[in-house]
């Protein structure tokens, strides 16, 4: 399995890592990648590679859908980033044709930071 | 990759894709179907395929969960479609037995769609 | 395709499946480990293995998100559980190496049921 790491730089972040995931997949052969985030406080998520504001939107939504201030019961101070990476998930399966991804034209990949700045990682694999 | 074409009807719409992605598997053989929607305003659900009550509900409370009338960045008016679609996902991946979806004994495959009416594709594929 | 059977105590439970999964799977060769629960009210979620009030607060966020007495269409009183089975999904993707689960550090695999109690099934497939 192949590895990206990610250096996030804010507590939240939607960090495209599109393009990380094209140079990770140079020369390889298959129909489908299947990326993988090993954490419990970040997740992944295909939306608008376009304008910025759409993913800004998205994360402003889960952060008033699951607000960090509320009484939780873990105590560590990031119940909000375990709940948000539990609506977003840990895993995508995007096509893949010809060597590339085959994203629809508007979409990008995004490792959705729910609780850094972290060192994060994402595993890929193409399946044939 | 086969591929679906669903035209929706309305803004909001839980159309129910199940005898679509069926029909296009037929002579197929495998043993998952994937499905991959390449947009980033729509999204994939599998849910009950009895009581339309069902997914008139669901699609309710993502409405209720990220109302369209909200003051969001993205300028184009469909930023709650976006979230939407982050909170459903863009694929599937259902089990296939036999040349047919071994869903369960309720369950049903539907396109979201939160920013129609518009042409959906649909991207579907078998795995071994 | 493997099969787990899963009894639910109560109706709303995060059940931890990490290890009945790894028992269906041993002797199994692969890469990726497919799971499906075929159900409408109930899913599949990776979150925290470790502090048992992660899973606690993620259950309660999704109550408060979507809360059981509300007025739904679907008159079975279990309208709640589709929605949340519909943000947590139905299926997961999990790295497999060396004939184990290759979660990550903090990771576990968890049953989320929603309208329980009820014996529920999971669905495992190992993919090479």
């Amino acid at each position: 399995m192949l590895e990206i790491k990610v250096k996030t730089a804010s507590r939240v972040e939607a960090r495209n890592i599109t393009n990380d995931v094209a140079r990770a997949l140079k020369n390889e052969e298959g129909a489908l990648v299947y990326l993988f985030t090993p954490h419990t406080t970040c997740g992944l998520l295909i939306n608008e590679d376009a304008d910025p504001a759409v993913m800004s939107d998205i994360m402003d939504a889960l952060n008033r859908l699951v607000p960090r201030n509320h009484t939780y019961k873990h105590a560590e101070g990031n119940a909000d980033a375990h709940i948000k990476s539990s609506l977003t998930g840990h895993s995508l399966l995007v096509p893949f044709s010809g060597g590339r991804l085959a994203l629809g034209t508007w979409q990008g990949i995004f490792l959705m930071e729910f609780d850094g700045p972290r060192e994060r990682k994402v595993q890929v694999a193409v399946l044939r």
